[in-house]
């Protein structure tokens, strides 16, 4: 029986630990929070993140790395900023023949690195994997329906891995562009701002899907860059994620957007205690990663000067209507 | 002064009518309907389609198809299977110098052709150009920003147009693919009805994104299979109008798939009087036209087998989701 054990008890990973559950691995959800753990271990839920989630016996709970670090496939669900932290810790307890899974999404912003380089430097043994897709946790949690994308440098890696974690209503999609997943799920979080700030002004539909459109042809244009693959683009980690995120209702991403479009100030927002999101942050380093590469960001930019420099999307949109797609003719 | 006809005074006719205008284009707009012509000349707007969207009396009015053949430019906005009807009454007045482009969406069912297909036999002496992209009439004719693609087999017929019928809230993106452009907008509307299917069976909207990236795969293949180019996926007319059409609220396609999926019958959808939609006809036209070609269609097969198959999405999920992507490794 494979051992899978998910660093994390946030909502995406209680996700993750009940569908490696139902795919039948012998599964064992690690928290750095004793209290985390022992709240589900009593309530068997964690009610501040995903309440009416019951998590079942059979999946083991522990706040002790070492335990956790003896699985066949570890999946890491940390915020980004922890990662290299637990990774550290982690490290001295791997078993080499172990695959590292990296589920959680962005950029580490004191090194603007991808998480998959972090991994490259701390743990230069290991071949970084990554998953990512259109999964909000609660439905995967639900066992609704779901599908997402799972990378390594390896095909038969990516294969097997995929064979382990898959179930019928959970399908993972092999790819062998590790960096192109993880550039897409940092890019969503930007454009899901800019769909926000878009419907917040109450410019429409219809320049909402043209800002996501621009969107999608500059992360393609990075990736491509970055030695990602087209696939990538359009599989479920890219497309399909940006489907869920720049266009459902409700991640904060979007929010935060739709708060600045409709005519808040980003200081009025921090005095309620609004914290700024991953893509608020994230767009700084991606800006910072194309230009040594000559390449242009229009949407990343566009956001960029509407949180920090006091433009409005009305204008960055003119801006944008002012150029062609990148990919166009 | 670049003269411009709207051939139907339909909702996207009047919404094309007035940014041609805006444009600053010399504008016509021609119904094949006497009195849909007298309505807006009297009422200054079509309260059918577009209640409370006054068309200016600079933009020309006549049902003459003799008047509107003569300028530098004539759009196509009648119903894609009246659409040869219209051609062949127009064609002995046109000016040979003209630019034809087609803004009707859909495949002539009679014989499973592209309207540019349609063209290239009963006008064989000009050549197709299409205009797609994601753009609700009325937020087009309220003057909202917008973005489409305009594409022509020739790339400075194809800037020339767009020049011609941009401005700053319209933004028309060059490509040379016409029939990648075609393909698209024939292959959204089914993919709209799988969207609704997944929504209104209740499975979420992971599963709904996995299903639109699972069609847009198909699309991808179809459209390269036939010649078209990947760029057009990734444009405007691609992923642009998927965005709108499959993940907005309520396009007609959508609507079926809703009723569908939660459960009426077809037959009864009939009985109160639902017309099947354009996406409801073209899938068996895309099913068809894929075939000589040896390509897989699952999302549309799945749809065709829901309507006329009695099968359920749910069913049809599985199915899904036991392949990988087409482009996936």
């Amino acid at each position: 029986m494979t051992t899978v054990s998910i660093l994390g008890a946030g909502a995406w990973g209680i996700g993750l630990a009940l569908t490696s559950e139902r795919a039948q691995n012998d599964t064992t959800l690690w928290s750095y929070f004793e209290p985390e753990i022992q709240e589900i271990k009593s309530n068997g839920e964690n009610s501040a993140v995903l309440p009416g989630i019951k998590i079942p016996k059979s999946i083991h709970l522990t706040s002790d790395l070492k335990k956790a670090a003896k699985s066949n496939i570890l999946l890491f669900v940390t915020p980004a900023q922890a990662f290299r932290k637990v990774l550290r810790a982690l490290k001295p307890h791997l078993n080499p023949e172990s695959y590292l899974i990296i589920c959680s999404k962005g950029i580490e912003l004191e090194t603007n690195r991808l998480l998959s380089e972090v991994m490259e430097e701390e743990a230069p043994d290991f071949s970084a994997c990554v998953l990512a897709g259109p999964n909000f946790a609660r439905e995967v949690a639900l066992n609704l329906p779901a599908a997402a994308t799972l990378a390594s440098d390896y095909r038969d890696q990516s294969l097997w891995l995929c064979n382990s974690l898959s179930h019928d209503r959970f399908h993972l999609n092999p790819s062998t562009d590790v960096k192109g997943v993880e550039l897409a799920s940092a890019v969503k979080n930007v454009l899901a701002i800019a769909s926000g700030l878009v419907t917040g002004a109450g410019l429409g539909e219809n320049a909402r899907a043209a800002v996501v459109t621009y969107g999608l042809n500059e992360l393609t244009q990075l990736s491509l860059q970055k030695g990602g693959h087209i696939n990538t683009v359009l599989g479920f980690s890219g497309i399909g994620d940006i489907l869920l995120t720049c266009m459902s209702a409700t991640s904060r991403n979007m929010k935060l957007g739709l708060d600045l479009g409709s005519g808040k100030a980003i200081e009025q927002l921090k005095k309620e205690g609004s914290p700024l999101t991953e893509g608020a942050m994230t767009v700084k380093a991606l800006i910072q990663m194309a230009q040594p590469l000559g390449q242009r960001m229009p949407v990343c930019q566009a956001v960029y000067r509407v949180l920090y420099e006091g433009s409005t999307i009305e204008k960055e949109l003119r801006n944008l209507f002012s150029h062609p797609l990148e990919v166009s003719i």
